[in-house]
């Protein structure tokens, strides 16, 4: 079974490398389990860090029809992970659209040619609610993104939907909760900060809160969004009704509750580190996502979030000393 | 004032034309009421039938990126009518997509460029509704469409919120409901039928109905569309909030209601013409529509529908008598 990870260098696509090196087979479009012969890791840069003959990193950007076609050739599943953040397709409209619209249409049509329809798993966001929300959101709200991240995520979602009604390939779109704790440099995403403010004081480093402590977020740690990730892929497509949207499960929090953890986890010195400065597109983004949801759909398929957050902070600490 | 019609030789475009030339102003972007110098009828084929000295028709296709300039150079004012319909973007994915989708994409992108960003009318369809609805949709209904097109057009009215939030263009997407009774040959709208049963018996023509008589189908007549279309126009951008997405009021009648009309109407002699004869794809597609409608924001901007079936059977016979 060849499987293909696009965004396959990041932080989350080598996580979830790994996990499917360790499991070493995955349900195929037919049902059938398979072992995992061929893992292509495609991003910008060639993914490091693997010492598996199974794996093979491709170099390239997704918007190139040719290395596409051939990286895709003969794949069975597909987990389509590269994107633009939040940050940059807010402030790079143009850019937005060609990585997250475009490239996801290219990668569709190239998952169309296959002489099997793939399984392809979309990793969408729960920036495609906005608007007016209820306090805890049903798995049927109206989609009204108030950001260029989240309408392009829920274009690729309704064509991933229609694709996969055609019969052309069969498709899963999962929209995962603000992922923290992320290791490693900030990145442009306008939810970033969540895990800054838990990275860095962790690390020694004073950071700043962008938005009011109140400010709640829907979140969910990397190794529960790999477990998520792996539960989408492997759920039949018998699973799926009207829509191929699936609603992550996640733990609402406030940036207070967040910084509590911290500190009940890693004492006053750490968590006293952190300073509020309020930034207002940041504020724009977060006050305009969604805080809570049933998830009910997701959760039938047998996907879960963290308990807590102090369990969120401790698996960071538990991860971050591997 | 300049404005655009695409799809300006097709009923609708020209009937909207005709509309807009006997106002002889329209409201632009900046809440201007202004006459209109100039009415550009963009289509594949040009536009006959008008003595009017602001007219201009032009042929060509709209994904012609280079006759979109020049045609929109200048445009306060764009209605987007052109459109593959429903039978054709589900027969032929790739041809609706590249109208559908690719040709709104290029028009708006053409219009993001303009020194001013223009008003857009863009014509959805309530075709963006389906999977599991209430008996009374409300404005806030989650949309699942279950056809290529209802997905296309799904996805422009993202697009057009997104640009419109972002100040490219000032849009509005009118979700219509089936226009009926369109005069001519059929198309190929898979609601093709319902203008069918109506105007091909009162021609003397023998004729089908594809569905059961208790399939519902949510209604309007061309002479409303075309009100509010203009209403859509006329509308301030204030109006708006979360999304420039309009559900268009309309009547819910069943084929047998439609039929009874007719036969109220015209008599027995023509009702009797039509004879039932169930088309799979059409009952798919038209089972897979939404029914009745809310449509509070539509009202509340002063839409309105046609007070029952009889006026929309007695609007047709008068319109074709002239």
């Amino acid at each position: 079974m060849k499987v293909i990870i696009t965004g396959g260098a990041g932080f989350i696509g080598k996580r979830l490398a790994h996990k499917i090196l360790q499991l070493g087979a995955l349900t195929d479009a037919h049902g059938a389990k398979r072992s995992v012969s061929e893992l292509v890791l495609l991003d910008i840069v060639a993914a490091q860090g693997f010492d598996d003959a199974r794996v093979k990193a491709v170099a390239g950007d997704l918007n190139d029809a040719a290395l596409l076609a051939e990286t895709l050739a003969g794949a069975d599943s597909v987990f389509h992970l590269a994107a633009v953040v939040s940050g940059e397709a807010e402030q790079d409209f143009d850019k937005g659209i060609r990585v997250n619209l475009d490239g996801t249409r290219l990668l569709l049509e190239q998952c169309r040619k296959l002489a099997q329809p793939p399984k392809v798993v979309f990793t969408s966001s729960c920036a495609v609610f906005g608007g007016p929300l209820p306090a805890l959101i049903p798995d049927t709200q109206e989609l009204y993104p108030q950001t260029s991240y989240g309408i392009q995520k829920a274009m690729c979602e309704m064509l991933i939907s229609d694709m996969s009604r055609k019969g052309f390939i069969d498709g899963r779109s999962l929209r995962l909760p603000t992922i923290t704790v992320r290791p490693g440099k900030p990145n442009r995403a306008l939810s970033g900060y969540c895990s800054g403010i838990i990275r860095e004081p962790l690390n020694g480093i004073e950071t700043v809160c962008p938005v009011e402590p109140s400010t709640r977020a829907w979140l969910l740690s990397p190794r529960k969004v790999i477990d998520n990730l792996i539960i989408g892929h492997e759920a039949p497509a018998s699973a799926f009704k009207h829509t191929r949207a699936i609603t992550v499960p996640g733990i609402s929090a406030s940036a207070q509750e967040q910084l509590d953890a911290l500190r009940r986890v890693a004492g006053d010195v750490v968590a006293d580190r952190v300073t509020v400065k309020i930034d207002p597109l940041v504020t724009y983004f977060m006050t305009s996502l969604p805080i809570n949801f049933e998830a009910n759909f997701g959760k039938s398929l047998g996907m879960t979030a963290d308990a807590n957050f102090d369990d969120i902070v401790r698996a960071h600490i538990e991860d971050s000393s591997q």
